[in-house]
């Protein structure tokens, strides 16, 4: 016997067909001892129309009510889900997250879990039936609705999963795995057994788009064994486990990323004086604007003068700009430059921690390919170097094929 | 200051822009301490959307799972005009059926409500909010979402009102009250000022379509005045009270109805024994065939004979006469007569009981018409005549002449 939690995303529930599918897919995989709870979000395009919706009454709609009327995407899904396994012959009972016992804080439109109580799942799982719960949407202390933003129906699944202490939670994507790098930029991308949650964390911040880091981030915290799978076919995806199970690692990297969504900016010339950093920084970060990869640098022939040197979001570049420019005068800049035509590229692995040559083989791997590093940084378990935008690809390519040769 | 509960239905909540109207004429008509309530269905034709995508996963789709399909409808509706509130610059909050309090019974499709909490409501008014309230739903006791089927949200409308002890509750339809016939019938028909929660309900009974009895029920029940009005102008409808704020009445008849989904059936030829009117109306009962206007008579020529002419609605003809064609060798009826072609033209009117002339002035216009009746009935404040169907709109005219006289 196994208690699995499943979560299938719009594009798998997009037609009352769809949903038959997933239905007949769920019970075909079934033992007649497994507990079965279906995670769903809202079907295809569901949740864009319930916003043209509210676009159509008003440009800017409460965020509570917003989260009312989104939910209502899921409710249809689960109702429907539920329909089509009873129709299929298997007792199955729909919950709204606030029936499945998922309590949020009170940040509306992107709440995060605060707690489980799965009581009613587990009363139902008892008496035989598939569960299926509304990803994507819980309810605050005070009764409210609240949707949980982006990588919210998988955070939903691995929540539903750890408060339930399932064996572990299936994500079932329009890809069968986790690749060592994006397949459709290096087709000998090799598709891996088992990543640790560390590492898929690292590859999903820097750019790995199979999962959102929250949702991996919750099944790290609860040791919960994340399979990523394909909706379309029966094999094994990746599991996402806190350790290999196996002893050996085939490889030491796990994993080449991209991430092209990066605007290098560069503050030049500003005299040395303590806090320089300090007040860049807390600047920025005042007006939720995320920092990256930092370098500072002092000029060899003025000691007295440094540059700085760091990635943001391109998204959050008007900002900063407009930051940086009031900030000049204050502390004396000679000049600031914004370059949106950078790109960073990354390895992942646990392994490298007692892998000192690693390193040195991508900016080898790099070098080799003709590409210059702009910036480096690294954490335990990762090494990115920011390049130009245009040489992306190209870079991936080269390191990949370093770190996994054919 | 007022308390005042509203309820708008589908068709004026069936675009954004509607919604927006909807929202637009509350705020006109509310004076700055005014308490406002407002109840919605679903927009337009959400719901039949919702049934059609229930029809495309099964044909026999699981009653509880129905409810919580058909709950999203309204909480759509909900979310929208508390946003079009807010954007018109007054505050507003949505609340689900379970988030207003609404507690049912567990029959799903068509649950009654058994209890009202209106505190999270109270809370809401008292900050000065708009309360939108979804129609049609509420929450068992064990956590299920159920809809309250035909005539669901004026019923939440009216159940509000007498949870919040509110002044009045306002049913806001297409057309601009209650009148004393079907206008589309008789040009001459009357709007009236007021009307009695009783001979509203005697009314609804006898086919006045504006109402459904089951909210003029609750209505009568709590003593909640009920104003039903027009969406469309801003003039005051029809008020429906426990009793008349003016002594005078105008008119000893309040209505004159007409219902054709009506079928006569004869049996006829029973040998006379004690219990066979209950023999053949408990045998219907069991098959929840509902009977109404009964008469059991005794046959000059052979007082052992009766016959015994009842009639039902016409959608439980097949049923009866299966029923009633297996009684017959028990009970050696000589004869079974199903006429469909008949309808029940009623007089309806508190006023009646101190007026004797009523039913021989009612008789009389049909009289003069040429119209024969086949079957009468009376109850303390109405009048029933079944008539040939075809001469129904005759019939209605000329008993409306008689009363309310040009």
């Amino acid at each position: 016997m196994a208690l699995i939690v499943k979560k299938f995303g719009g594009s798998s529930v997009a037609t009352p067909e769809k949903i038959m599918a997933v239905a007949r897919r769920v019970l075909q995989e079934k033992k007649p001892d497994d507990k079965i709870v279906v995670v769903v979000s809202a079907m295809g395009d569901t949740t864009d129309d319930l916003i043209s919706l509210a676009k159509a009454v008003t440009d800017q709609p409460v965020a509570r009510e917003m989260d009312m009327l989104l939910a209502t995407g899921e409710q249809v899904s689960i109702a429907l889900l539920a329909m089509a396994f009873t129709k299929l012959g298997h007792a199955a009972v729909s919950m709204t997250g606030f029936q499945a016992g998922i309590t949020t804080n009170e940040v509306f439109n992107k709440a995060r879990i605060t707690g489980i109580d799965p009581a009613k799942v587990v009363t139902e799982l008892n008496a035989g039936k598939i569960v299926v719960i509304a990803g994507f949407q819980g309810l605050t202390k005070a009764g409210d609705i609240t949707t949980l933003g982006r990588g919210g129906s998988d955070t939903t699944a691995v929540a539903v999963a750890a408060g339930l202490k399932a064996d572990h939670c299936e994500i079932y994507t329009d890809v069968d795995g986790i690749y060592s790098t994006d397949p459709r930029i290096v087709p000998t991308a090799r598709r891996m057994k088992e990543i640790t949650h560390n590492e898929m964390l690292e590859m999903a911040r820097l750019g790995a788009g199979v999962m959102h880091p929250r949702s991996v981030e919750l099944g790290k915290h609860y040791g919960m064994p994340i399979h990523v799978r394909s909706t379309f076919t029966n094999e094994s995806g990746t599991f996402i486990r806190e350790e290999y199970t196996m002893e050996e690692k085939e490889f030491v990297i796990r994993g080449v990323t991209h991430d092209t969504n990066v605007a290098k900016i560069a503050v030049l010339g500003v005299p040395d004086r303590p806090g320089i950093a300090y007040k860049i920084f807390s600047t920025l970060a005042d007006a939720n604007v995320d920092v990256d990869m930092i370098v500072q640098s002092v000029r060899v022939m003025d000691k007295h003068i440094i540059d700085m040197v760091f990635t943001i979001a391109q998204g959050d570049v008007s900002q900063a700009r407009l930051i940086l420019e009031k900030l000049a005068e204050e502390m004396e800049f000679s000049g600031l430059l914004i370059d949106e035509n950078v790109a960073k590229v990354s390895v992942v692995g646990a392994g490298m921690l007692g892998n000192p040559g690693i390193a040195a083989a991508t900016f080898g791997a790099l070098a080799d390919a003709g590409i210059n590093i702009a910036v480096i940084s690294t954490s335990e378990i990762s090494i990115s170097c920011l390049i130009e935008e245009d040489k992306a690809k190209q870079a991936v390519n080269a390191i990949h094929a370093r770190f996994f040769p054919a």
